[in-house]
């Protein structure tokens, strides 16, 4: 049987394997779902022993483990590292917008509804199950290497020492990573830039407990106040960052690229349907696209202090909190972008209270050359496997490791991602289209066997 | 047995009578503790009719029930009403602050540590023990009626209706609100300045649900951006409040009552012990003691929205929400100031998000009469139980209901208060020094047997 009739052959199988991942509530941000983080990683390890693979290991590391597995059984052909993330995001739902169990997967309309389903078990397993049908067709064309982490929603703190101490374990021609989005199923497109990130939390602390904002309001400076303050200084009225130095190290386009991501518009039908707003926003000088390929930004993701309960309660409160994300091109760097808003913010402190900058998460930005042999199969195999010839895109989003790939591993780096814009994640209602699933699998599998015959 | 002997006789008897109406947790903000609200209000009941009441009633309302009680044998002598509420605010603890149980009273150091131990069950139960040792020892001097309410912390918003709708039974010589604090147990004061209120709500709209931050970080305005660049633009940076026309209706003091506020300072000293901070804050042209008594405030109380929890989650989120007091002075008009505040957060909101006010709750700022008999007797009465004058003080607080005792009943008020500064009202920690506790008693019996001269 071709690897392609497997394919079609298991296609219930592969889909009750995937909701199998995603029962499993591995959120690595938050520590009470260690076990189901260590879980995941098991499951991982044994279904990739089960297809084939010859080698496994969980390697434990400070954090959460990663799942390692290895066949080098195509003696003179490519090597292949294929990177995936079995951690999720929190699936939080104070204002009920989840119309199922976030960790109870359903098929909607050609979707599989499930926290995890597109970012990143669902595309992780797209290549998984490729991979098995190669192997199951006794036509692998390929040696192959799976790296899949736990730590990428919690900025994958020990994968980058782990790479550094395993560059010869991981050394592969080319590297893989299925964690992005395409335009559309029928206008396939493939990212080769990456915003990279900073993420850091300002607390303010003022008064030694909460106080009663009648008998002290007036005298006591409010740490809510002043948090409010110093996070309205970080905007211009247009949407310009103001932390000075931001953009100093921002790369400008030529008009060539310029023009080549004015052909993925992103449209204000797009805009409407994904957000459910009228009103674009953001820096007028830039197109939307650009906004979110070619520019840095910085956002508040969270807010928190005093009563925030039912009703009101009349205090001061001692304290306040925001978390905060900046999502960087090239050739800005992470630590610096830190040290810049740490500076800024220590400008606008008064001395009334105490401010501190917290870093959390670091990660390169990172943009994979268009010409390479590598890159041509790809866009032949989306070619064969969604119809149509993909376009070069630009993603807002951030995958840090990509820049670690490409850095220390040298590997040149495909982003061969199946998600569809309107895929929810990090949302409720996240969802991986069937068809992408499908679809992908054919994709990778066409991929193999192209850079298979590369020597 | 004359009623000092009395209390002196019955003090370890009313302190565990005290401790039994702080073990009921009845916060009227919660919705989840409306039993606990009922049974406070039932304990109330049942203990006033016990100790010789003559009428007791539990008056339901839309909200929380009013406990009102009489004793009218006193014919031909003065009628007290006397207010108190038995609703407690909050004692959430995220921070663990509080050193024993909120609900589970206990002394230390000759304090009585539990939420609502001074605000305001405590001195709720100082006056229904003063009535006590007075009927007890047969020598009642005045008549009586209680009026206690159990939505103080949540704006009284019954309260005012019940006041207009019964104003007969309630009428009264003199109305007595003991519900604030002294300067200290051997300097004790009266106030007789309260600050009004009006709390609101803000909250801010923005995408139909959270978003990725990267994958539309830069196009999507954020809702918690336009939060706080709305609140930071609620006040210069000398701490005055800048939505405009606030100040309109401040009046402002003439010199002979700054000179009788600056008697009573409010000191580095107490700064320090009361909020743990070094550097005050506020209007720089007004001393401490006048910003908290004689200017107005708009407080931020509590934020929230997007993540909060553990570590980062990177999203532009759908909704932030704050909830604001503002502390105001005569002659301004919490409605009034509502609407102030609505249309400045309109002028201040953009069209890419929906932004909402709500008016929460609102009371009036009040002044009472210095030269009236009752608070001649007042003064008389404080200096026979603290072994002091009382000076006169304002108080950044709000009973907003005194104003309508004033305007309905036209009683005039006497704001014959117990607690102390450092009693944590509002805050983690909240106790009642048992000596004001039993010389307040002594206070209010000798101020009742004063005013029964009166005729």
């Amino acid at each position: 049987m071709n690897p392609y009739d497997y394919l079609e052959a298991h296609r219930e199988e592969f889909l009750e394997e995937l909701k199998d991942l995603l029962r499993i509530p591995s959120i690595s941000t938050l520590s009470e779902h260690k076990p189901d983080v260590q879980r995941a990683a098991e499951w991982l390890r044994d279904h990739l022993m089960a297809i084939g693979m010859t080698e496994t290991r969980l390697f434990p590391t400070a954090g959460n483990p990663i799942v390692y597995a290895e066949w080098l059984g195509a003696a003179g052909a490519p090597t292949v590292l294929i990177y995936g993330h079995y951690d999720v995001q929190p699936a939080d739902d104070p204002e009920n917008q989840w119309l199922s169990d976030p960790f109870e997967p359903v098929v909607r309309d050609g979707n599989l509804y499930a926290r995890g389903s597109t970012d990143d078990k669902g595309q992780t397993l797209t290549q998984i199950k490729a991979v098995q049908s190669l192997l199951a067709s006794g036509q692998m064309p390929v040696n192959v290497k799976f790296l899949i982490e736990g730590e990428e929603e919690s900025g994958s703190t020990n994968l980058y020492p782990f790479i550094d101490e395993h560059a010869d374990l991981l050394r592969a021609d080319v590297a893989i990573v299925s964690d992005t989005s395409m335009q559309g199923m029928d206008n396939p497109s493939i990212v080769y830039g990456l915003r990279g990130l900073t993420s850091l939390e300002i607390e303010v602390r003022g008064p030694s407990h909460d106080l009663h904002s009648g008998m002290y309001g007036g005298i006591v400076d409010n740490p809510l106040h002043v948090l409010v303050n110093i996070l309205a200084a970080m905007h211009d009225e247009q949407g310009h960052v103001t932390v000075p130095g931001f953009y100093d190290r921002v790369l400008t386009l030529d008009e060539i690229e310029r023009a080549e991501l004015g052909k993925t518009p992103f449209t204000m039908e797009r805009f409407r349907s994904e957000t459910g707003l009228e009103v674009p926003w953001g820096e007028p000088e830039y197109e939307m696209q650009e906004r979110l390929g070619i520019r840095p930004t910085l956002e508040v993701n969270g807010l928190v202090g005093g009563w925030t309960g039912e009703g009101g309660k009349t205090i001061i409160p001692a304290r306040g909190l925001a978390k905060i994300t900046c999502r960087l091109v090239p050739d800005q760097d992470p630590w610096e972008i830190e040290e810049l808003v740490r500076q800024y913010v220590a400008e606008l402190s008064p001395e009334t209270v105490k401010v501190t900058v917290r870093g959390l998460h670091h990660g390169k930005p990172v943009v994979v050359p268009l010409d390479s042999v590598f890159m041509r199969a790809a866009v032949e195999a989306y070619e064969f496997g969604f119809g149509a010839q993909p376009v070069f895109m630009r993603e807002g989003g951030s995958i840090p490791i990509v820049a670690s790939f490409q850095d220390v591993l040298k590997a040149p780096v495909i982003l061969m991602g199946f998600g569809l814009p309107d895929d929810n994640l990090h949302a409720p209602n996240e969802k991986y289209s069937l068809e992408c699933f499908y679809r992908g699998m054919q994709t990778a599998v066409r991929f193999y066997e192209t850079i298979g015959q590369l020597t």
